[in-house]
Protein backbone atom coordinates (compact mmCIF):
# COMPACT_ATOMS: atom_id res chain seq x y z
CA UNK A 1 0.00 0.00 0.00
CA UNK A 2 1.44 3.34 -1.35
CA UNK A 3 0.58 6.99 -1.41
CA UNK A 4 2.15 9.03 -3.41
CA UNK A 5 5.67 11.17 -3.34
CA UNK A 6 3.12 14.15 -4.22
CA UNK A 7 1.05 13.69 -1.11
CA UNK A 8 4.50 13.24 1.30
CA UNK A 9 5.16 16.15 -0.18
CA UNK A 10 2.32 17.85 0.60
CA UNK A 11 2.09 17.13 3.97
CA UNK A 12 5.36 17.98 4.45
CA UNK A 13 4.60 21.52 3.09
CA UNK A 14 1.67 21.82 5.72
CA UNK A 15 3.40 20.52 8.60
CA UNK A 16 6.44 23.08 7.99
CA UNK A 17 4.00 25.94 7.24
CA UNK A 18 2.14 25.50 10.66
CA UNK A 19 5.43 25.89 12.25
CA UNK A 20 5.46 29.60 10.38
CA UNK A 21 2.38 30.91 11.28
CA UNK A 22 3.46 34.36 9.09
CA UNK A 23 3.45 33.11 6.02
CA UNK A 24 6.28 34.17 4.65
CA UNK A 25 8.04 30.66 3.47
CA UNK A 26 8.23 30.00 0.29
CA UNK A 27 7.98 26.85 -1.96
CA UNK A 28 12.10 27.80 -2.29
CA UNK A 29 12.50 27.62 1.04
CA UNK A 30 11.03 24.73 1.72
CA UNK A 31 11.85 23.13 -1.13
CA UNK A 32 16.08 23.69 -0.23
CA UNK A 33 15.56 23.25 3.31
CA UNK A 34 13.88 19.74 3.19
CA UNK A 35 16.21 18.67 -0.36
CA UNK A 36 13.46 17.96 -2.38
CA UNK A 37 12.23 18.94 -6.19
CA UNK A 38 11.30 22.53 -6.56
CA UNK A 39 10.01 22.01 -9.40
CA UNK A 40 7.78 19.01 -8.23
CA UNK A 41 7.32 21.18 -4.94
CA UNK A 42 5.48 24.10 -7.29
CA UNK A 43 3.16 21.59 -8.37
CA UNK A 44 2.30 20.60 -4.90
CA UNK A 45 1.87 23.40 -3.70
CA UNK A 46 -0.28 24.86 -6.68
CA UNK A 47 -2.85 21.52 -6.04
CA UNK A 48 -2.87 22.98 -2.17
CA UNK A 49 -4.12 25.81 -3.12
CA UNK A 50 -6.56 24.33 -5.77
CA UNK A 51 -7.56 22.19 -2.62
CA UNK A 52 -8.19 25.67 -0.33
CA UNK A 53 -6.01 24.80 2.20
CA UNK A 54 -3.14 27.35 1.27
CA UNK A 55 -2.79 30.86 -0.71
CA UNK A 56 0.39 32.06 -2.15
CA UNK A 57 1.29 35.81 -2.22
CA UNK A 58 3.55 37.25 -4.40
CA UNK A 59 6.59 39.66 -4.18
CA UNK A 60 8.36 40.87 -1.17
CA UNK A 61 7.56 39.90 2.02
CA UNK A 62 4.84 36.74 0.37
CA UNK A 63 4.91 32.99 0.82
CA UNK A 64 2.79 30.66 1.17
CA UNK A 65 0.15 30.80 4.17
CA UNK A 66 -2.83 28.72 5.06
CA UNK A 67 -5.79 29.60 3.98
CA UNK A 68 -7.67 27.73 6.62
CA UNK A 69 -6.65 27.42 10.44
CA UNK A 70 -4.43 24.22 10.73
CA UNK A 71 -6.16 23.43 13.71
CA UNK A 72 -9.46 22.62 11.19
CA UNK A 73 -7.50 20.61 8.52
CA UNK A 74 -6.86 16.95 9.34
CA UNK A 75 -4.68 14.77 7.81
CA UNK A 76 -7.62 12.47 6.86
CA UNK A 77 -8.77 15.38 4.40
CA UNK A 78 -5.13 16.48 2.93
CA UNK A 79 -4.85 13.32 2.11
CA UNK A 80 -7.98 12.20 0.11
CA UNK A 81 -7.79 14.92 -1.72
CA UNK A 82 -4.08 14.63 -2.52
CA UNK A 83 -4.89 10.86 -3.40
CA UNK A 84 -7.84 11.45 -5.43
CA UNK A 85 -6.65 10.56 -8.63
CA UNK A 86 -5.16 7.50 -7.47
CA UNK A 87 -7.91 4.03 -6.88
CA UNK A 88 -6.50 1.50 -4.33
CA UNK A 89 -7.65 -1.33 -6.86
CA UNK A 90 -8.64 -1.04 -10.65
CA UNK A 91 -12.41 -1.22 -9.88
CA UNK A 92 -12.20 2.11 -7.93
CA UNK A 93 -11.12 3.94 -11.05
CA UNK A 94 -13.09 6.17 -12.45
CA UNK A 95 -13.93 4.48 -15.25
CA UNK A 96 -14.58 1.40 -12.93
CA UNK A 97 -11.37 -0.54 -14.48
CA UNK A 98 -11.45 -3.44 -16.73
CA UNK A 99 -11.27 -6.37 -13.81
CA UNK A 100 -13.80 -9.08 -15.10
CA UNK A 101 -14.85 -10.14 -11.71
CA UNK A 102 -16.53 -6.75 -10.54
CA UNK A 103 -19.69 -7.85 -11.21
CA UNK A 104 -19.51 -10.58 -8.53
CA UNK A 105 -16.92 -9.55 -6.77
CA UNK A 106 -17.24 -9.84 -2.39
CA UNK A 107 -14.08 -8.15 -2.65
CA UNK A 108 -14.14 -4.43 -3.31
CA UNK A 109 -17.43 -3.98 -0.67
CA UNK A 110 -14.33 -5.31 2.29
CA UNK A 111 -11.52 -2.71 0.33
CA UNK A 112 -14.63 0.13 1.13
CA UNK A 113 -14.22 -0.50 4.34
CA UNK A 114 -10.73 -0.61 4.85
CA UNK A 115 -9.95 2.61 2.91
CA UNK A 116 -12.62 4.38 5.09
CA UNK A 117 -10.94 2.95 8.48
CA UNK A 118 -7.85 4.46 6.77
CA UNK A 119 -8.71 7.66 6.20
CA UNK A 120 -10.90 7.82 9.45
CA UNK A 121 -8.10 7.16 11.33
CA UNK A 122 -6.46 10.29 9.71
CA UNK A 123 -9.30 12.49 10.57
CA UNK A 124 -8.13 12.31 14.33
CA UNK A 125 -5.23 14.31 13.76
CA UNK A 126 -5.29 18.36 12.59
CA UNK A 127 -2.04 19.31 10.71
CA UNK A 128 -1.70 21.62 14.14
CA UNK A 129 -0.64 18.43 15.33
CA UNK A 130 2.06 17.77 13.61
CA UNK A 131 3.83 21.23 13.67
CA UNK A 132 7.27 21.02 12.49
CA UNK A 133 9.54 24.06 12.78
CA UNK A 134 12.27 24.51 10.39
CA UNK A 135 15.22 24.05 13.34
CA UNK A 136 14.22 20.46 13.58
CA UNK A 137 15.38 19.79 10.71
CA UNK A 138 18.64 17.17 10.66
CA UNK A 139 21.68 17.95 10.35
CA UNK A 140 23.38 16.21 7.00
CA UNK B 1 -3.78 5.20 -1.89
CA UNK B 2 -2.75 2.32 -4.08
CA UNK B 3 -2.38 -1.27 -3.97
CA UNK B 4 0.12 -2.84 -6.58
CA UNK B 5 -1.87 -4.74 -9.42
CA UNK B 6 0.42 -7.71 -8.29
CA UNK B 7 -1.70 -7.97 -5.03
CA UNK B 8 -4.90 -7.41 -6.64
CA UNK B 9 -4.09 -10.30 -8.93
CA UNK B 10 -3.36 -12.37 -6.12
CA UNK B 11 -6.53 -12.12 -4.33
CA UNK B 12 -8.35 -12.57 -7.67
CA UNK B 13 -6.40 -16.09 -7.93
CA UNK B 14 -7.31 -16.61 -4.67
CA UNK B 15 -11.44 -16.07 -4.93
CA UNK B 16 -11.23 -17.99 -8.09
CA UNK B 17 -9.35 -21.07 -6.23
CA UNK B 18 -12.05 -21.11 -3.34
CA UNK B 19 -14.80 -21.59 -5.82
CA UNK B 20 -13.02 -24.32 -7.20
CA UNK B 21 -11.82 -26.53 -4.64
CA UNK B 22 -10.36 -29.99 -6.59
CA UNK B 23 -7.53 -27.72 -7.07
CA UNK B 24 -7.20 -28.87 -11.14
CA UNK B 25 -7.44 -25.08 -12.24
CA UNK B 26 -3.99 -24.34 -13.43
CA UNK B 27 -2.40 -20.48 -13.98
CA UNK B 28 -2.62 -20.22 -17.48
CA UNK B 29 -6.80 -21.38 -17.24
CA UNK B 30 -7.13 -18.48 -14.64
CA UNK B 31 -4.93 -15.79 -16.92
CA UNK B 32 -7.34 -16.95 -20.22
CA UNK B 33 -10.56 -16.53 -18.09
CA UNK B 34 -9.67 -13.68 -16.08
CA UNK B 35 -8.03 -11.82 -19.24
CA UNK B 36 -4.66 -11.72 -17.60
CA UNK B 37 -1.03 -11.73 -18.48
CA UNK B 38 0.00 -15.56 -17.86
CA UNK B 39 3.51 -14.19 -17.33
CA UNK B 40 2.43 -11.61 -14.94
CA UNK B 41 0.19 -14.31 -13.07
CA UNK B 42 2.50 -17.13 -13.06
CA UNK B 43 5.33 -14.82 -10.85
CA UNK B 44 1.69 -14.00 -8.53
CA UNK B 45 0.92 -17.88 -8.24
CA UNK B 46 4.93 -18.15 -7.63
CA UNK B 47 4.65 -15.97 -4.56
CA UNK B 48 1.81 -17.32 -3.23
CA UNK B 49 3.28 -20.75 -2.84
CA UNK B 50 6.73 -18.75 -0.92
CA UNK B 51 4.13 -17.08 1.02
CA UNK B 52 2.46 -20.59 2.00
CA UNK B 53 -1.27 -19.67 0.86
CA UNK B 54 -1.09 -22.40 -1.82
CA UNK B 55 0.66 -25.17 -3.61
CA UNK B 56 1.15 -26.36 -7.16
CA UNK B 57 0.80 -30.05 -8.69
CA UNK B 58 2.65 -30.40 -12.23
CA UNK B 59 1.21 -32.87 -14.88
CA UNK B 60 -2.39 -34.35 -16.00
CA UNK B 61 -5.23 -33.72 -13.08
CA UNK B 62 -2.51 -31.02 -11.80
CA UNK B 63 -3.14 -27.29 -11.01
CA UNK B 64 -3.15 -25.01 -7.96
CA UNK B 65 -4.77 -25.89 -4.43
CA UNK B 66 -4.86 -24.57 -1.13
CA UNK B 67 -1.83 -24.98 1.05
CA UNK B 68 -4.06 -24.17 4.18
CA UNK B 69 -7.59 -24.16 4.06
CA UNK B 70 -9.23 -20.59 2.68
CA UNK B 71 -11.37 -20.32 5.82
CA UNK B 72 -8.07 -19.57 8.07
CA UNK B 73 -6.58 -17.29 5.50
CA UNK B 74 -7.77 -13.49 5.48
CA UNK B 75 -7.89 -10.80 3.50
CA UNK B 76 -5.13 -8.78 5.66
CA UNK B 77 -2.47 -11.42 5.62
CA UNK B 78 -2.47 -12.24 1.81
CA UNK B 79 -2.97 -8.32 1.20
CA UNK B 80 0.15 -7.75 3.82
CA UNK B 81 2.23 -10.36 2.37
CA UNK B 82 2.07 -9.03 -1.06
CA UNK B 83 2.31 -5.51 -0.36
CA UNK B 84 5.46 -6.54 1.80
CA UNK B 85 8.13 -4.50 -0.37
CA UNK B 86 6.31 -1.44 -0.55
CA UNK B 87 6.16 1.59 1.30
CA UNK B 88 3.24 3.64 2.45
CA UNK B 89 5.59 6.75 2.65
CA UNK B 90 9.20 7.00 2.13
CA UNK B 91 10.23 6.26 5.97
CA UNK B 92 8.37 3.06 5.59
CA UNK B 93 10.78 1.75 3.49
CA UNK B 94 13.56 -0.71 4.98
CA UNK B 95 16.20 1.41 5.18
CA UNK B 96 14.00 4.05 6.47
CA UNK B 97 14.54 6.66 3.66
CA UNK B 98 15.83 10.07 2.78
CA UNK B 99 13.40 12.43 4.64
CA UNK B 100 14.60 15.08 5.90
CA UNK B 101 11.62 15.57 8.81
CA UNK B 102 12.16 11.75 9.94
CA UNK B 103 14.07 12.27 13.89
CA UNK B 104 11.04 15.54 14.81
CA UNK B 105 8.37 13.93 12.47
CA UNK B 106 5.13 13.52 14.30
CA UNK B 107 3.11 11.84 11.03
CA UNK B 108 5.01 8.22 11.13
CA UNK B 109 3.19 7.59 14.24
CA UNK B 110 -0.44 8.63 12.84
CA UNK B 111 0.38 7.03 9.54
CA UNK B 112 1.03 3.30 11.34
CA UNK B 113 -1.91 3.62 13.48
CA UNK B 114 -4.07 4.55 9.73
CA UNK B 115 -2.05 1.32 8.06
CA UNK B 116 -3.26 -0.74 11.18
CA UNK B 117 -6.45 0.17 10.75
CA UNK B 118 -7.18 -0.49 7.42
CA UNK B 119 -5.12 -3.69 7.70
CA UNK B 120 -7.22 -4.82 10.84
CA UNK B 121 -10.99 -4.71 8.84
CA UNK B 122 -8.77 -6.68 5.96
CA UNK B 123 -8.33 -9.04 8.90
CA UNK B 124 -12.45 -9.16 9.51
CA UNK B 125 -12.99 -11.24 6.26
CA UNK B 126 -11.49 -14.52 4.65
CA UNK B 127 -10.59 -15.83 1.27
CA UNK B 128 -13.09 -18.03 1.31
CA UNK B 129 -16.24 -15.34 1.90
CA UNK B 130 -14.96 -13.92 -0.96
CA UNK B 131 -15.58 -16.95 -2.98
CA UNK B 132 -15.57 -16.44 -7.11
CA UNK B 133 -17.03 -19.06 -8.77
CA UNK B 134 -15.48 -19.03 -12.98
CA UNK B 135 -19.60 -18.94 -13.64
CA UNK B 136 -19.91 -15.62 -12.49
CA UNK B 137 -17.38 -13.77 -15.05
CA UNK B 138 -18.81 -11.26 -17.43
CA UNK B 139 -19.44 -11.94 -21.32
CA UNK B 140 -17.19 -8.97 -23.42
Amino acid sequence: MRLAAFTDYGLRVMMRLAGEPEGTLTTGEIAREFQISYHHLTKVVQDLVRGGFVQTRQGAGGGIAFARPPESITLGEVVRYLERQHALVECFAANGGKCLLTPACRLKGKFYEAQNAFFAALDETTIAECVYSGAETRET
